[in-house]
């Protein structure tokens, strides 16, 4: 359906998949001897079209192959033996990793897009005599980089981008348009990251003060934010700067929308969260964690390596131990809500009542 | 209270409900013959001033009446006959839907106040040459307008906006200050999208990256945004890209502010959602559901037509049923609260040990 | 380890601190006849190195202090005679608040780099010939200042910030990047907003639409913003104008990230909110509250004064009683939060089969 490139560009398919397979992935395509079909995009198994690529990663949307109308199936050889009958109207893609391969494909795709951008400086930006924009970074309309702001090669700012004074991006990133970076935010190389993310606001810190009743004195936030490589971060989300040391997002970072990181915390590399997660100040999360969407985790925790934390979870004491965790409400019809909720509020006399009931009276 | 006309500008109460009513709805004014009054603005009924309208739709804010200072009410034929004894001091405007009466002339005073706003392209806007802008569109100052875009006849945006490649815009939309849309975002007629909205960012997709232990190999979103006529997005409201196809926003729905719709979503006609609301990828809601403030729908679930969730509500399942769903953990003082809420992590045992009472021992 | 002045810039730990404490707070420097050490920073215990200053303020850290290599250490009288032992490597700072002097210090150091930065109105900025800009602003680059807008002395505008129609930015403001007022939004004195906050956008009201089924009419909304003094407002946190009356932000008030005040909310001064908190229409928070991450109050609610919030809980009913107010469904490992949360949606139940249990039959 998302028909990506021009009749007069479309691929072979054994050039695309070569092109794309920079893991080095196993492929064979069945049968290898016809005349390889022009590939113009990439499609789900019941929209892909007649010059599109689709995959078989999930075994229970294998019913779907008998309409599917693509160029080409990517599957794995297992699912490949269990087609009955004979040879399939679509080019069979072995590959031992069908969503990997996928993906990679996608990837080349989006870069075919990427490429084809304008390139360079856009006379609008306003950028400081002491900034160091390398070679080969394009800089998109109305952008600003502030005093001794660093940029380096093969990064692109879309229109927009503020990069504050002497912050860093390394090379080969992609700001989409609007991100906003305060001083001293250091992202490293590879990084996405989408419109509306703001790294750098301050973080949240008031000592109480004593010229005003309930009044509150401004912590003044002097550390930074410091973003390893290959990390993700998406639209609007918010990283703080620490309040004396940096705020820390390790490699391989994924964070979602609408993501608030507050001073001080630290993301283990690889770990992923989705959308709308917070987290509190000064709170450490190990590696490979995966926080699902609008969690929330309390300041001054810690979370171990390979903590899983289950969508709509309010975490508020550290967790050591790998595993999934979950506190979610279960939803119900409001009326049967309502003569449950009645007894959350009761249980601590409940709980006594079953015990007198137990104890039986001598 | 909020004057909104200029003396010079105040219109006669007749000529007001007249130019605004623009659905026939049925309004008589009492009484009829005594020249009209100059009206400059609305007002609630506590604060509403002698050159501005009121009115009364909640019943029991009729109380309220006895102090009422605008030059006129609008109520029910009802509401009207439940008022005691002599004239009021105000015109009294009969009409069966005063709530609705009510929005259509503040319409009117908003129409008006944009009516005075500059008109044409600013010269800062950088707007590629691909791009068509049809007549009578207002660009503010600092916008791109990219590659291909297309903006109809009518829209307005506001400053510092972005139209991606291949986006378009319908027609009489109102875009406000600093509204991101990626490139192949499509939008119908009449939108308004208010400031800080992001749409067509990525959907967060990853595959496992055998490269890199626990690593992440991104998934490029190729599909796009497809938003229909008579939408109202709120700011810095996110509405990812879909994978492959569109993430699609039906006719007439109305997001708050701060809201998140993932990848692949669908949302039908008339659904509106309170203020952040989440939806996680590949879920289809249905038509004139209503979501509740910060209620959380998780992915690949279905939610048919007619389904209203009430706010905090986690929706963790599908849901065929019309009706009102809810799960909210009920607040309590914090002691009150800790007692309770120890007994949860223990509902299993306790049930147990209620069964084993209601088993006497043979 | 944020080394913050240059080493030219270094100042003798006696006229910083002396520069510093606008507050008058009591400080004495121990010992005091020694030359004093110049200082280019601030540090915390562990990582405070010989040009920068600590403090103690939490007991519990002060075993960290063996370790110290600060050049000096802020903490109270009673800290200072419980050390042991010969006189420390790091000059002791005496002061009864050693939070509040730290936070003084932090902030001297944030208005010197603020300092710096340069002053003026950038060529690229919009501003309207109708607009009010007071001697001493500073205004960045792309900013645009709509038709009779004021800007007070002492202000300054990051890049990218767009000031609406008849709005107002009180003195001494500082507005980071890619700040938006709509029209006639109000703020006070000294206000801090960060990137990508959004004030004035439209209340969320529509009233039933008779012409479509289900549809929607949108209530235009008229009223404003109006921010008190001393206001801090987080990154990418939105505050919807009033339908007919200002949405209204107390004094003192500091509000986190991502927050959402819903139109014709009303905040009482010195009230503070962590990150990512909801608050939906018509509600009136108290003075002197706090609200963590997450929380979510209802809309049309009270709550009064010295009302404290626990993060993630939600506020569903008006709470006159000062205290502390909690609701959250506690985490568990995955497999015991399904045991439990199963008995929860038969509470009602539950507590019947008790009391049948209580009433032995007769």
């Amino acid at each position: 359906m998302p028909v990506l490139l021009a009749p007069d560009q479309a691929l072979p398919l054994n050039e695309l998949i070569q092109a794309a397979n920079k893991v080095g992935l196993d492929t064979t395509i069945l049968p290898s001897n016809a005349p390889m079909p022009l590939i113009q995009g990439l499609g789900s198994l019941l929209h892909a079209g007649p010059s599109e690529v689709s995959f078989l990663s999930n075994p229970r949307l294998a019913s779907q192959l008998a309409q599917c109308q693509a160029a080409a199936v990517i599957m794995t050889e297992q699912a490949h033996e269990s087609l009955s009958g004979s040879a399939p109207p679509y080019r069979v893609v072995l590959c031992s990793q069908p969503y990997l391969l996928y993906a990679l494909l996608a990837q080349w795709f989006d870069q075919h897009r990427l490429r084809r951008l304008p390139l360079g400086i856009h006379p609008t930006a306003v950028i400081a005599a002491s900034a160091h924009i390398a070679e080969g970074v394009s800089i998109g309309p109305h952008c600003v980089v502030e005093e001794g702001a660093v940029i380096e090669t093969g990064t692109r700012l879309g229109p927009g981008c503020v990069v504050g004074a002497q912050s860093r991006v390394g090379k080969d990133g992609l700001l989409h348009a609007r991100v906003t970076l305060y001083h001293g935010v250091k992202i490293g190389d590879r990084a996405i990251v989408h419109s509306g993310a703001v790294l750098g606001a301050d973080g949240f810190g008031f000592a109480p003060d004593p010229r005003h009743a309930g009044g509150w004195a401004k912590i003044a936030q002097l550390g930074g934010v410091s973003v390893g490589n290959d990390v993700e971060i998406g639209a609007n989300t918010t990283i703080d700067r620490g309040a004396l040391e940096d705020t820390l997002i390790g490699d391989g970072v994924k964070l979602d929308n609408q993501i608030m990181i507050a001073h001080n915390v630290s993301v283990g590399e690889h770990t992923a969260m989705a959308a709308c997660v917070g987290v509190a100040g000064s709170t450490a999360i190990g590696r490979r964690c995966t926080i699902g969407g609008a969690a929330m985790i309390s300041g001054h925790l810690v979370l171990g390596d390979d903590v899983h934390v289950s969508g709509g979870t309010a975490i508020t004491s550290s967790v050591s131990r790998p595993g999934r965790y979950t506190g979610v409400y279960p939803f119900d019809e409001h009326a049967g809500w309502q003569r449950n909720a009645a007894v959350v509020s009761q249980l601590g006399q409940l709980r006594k009542r079953l015990r007198a009931l137990e104890k039986p009276t001598l």
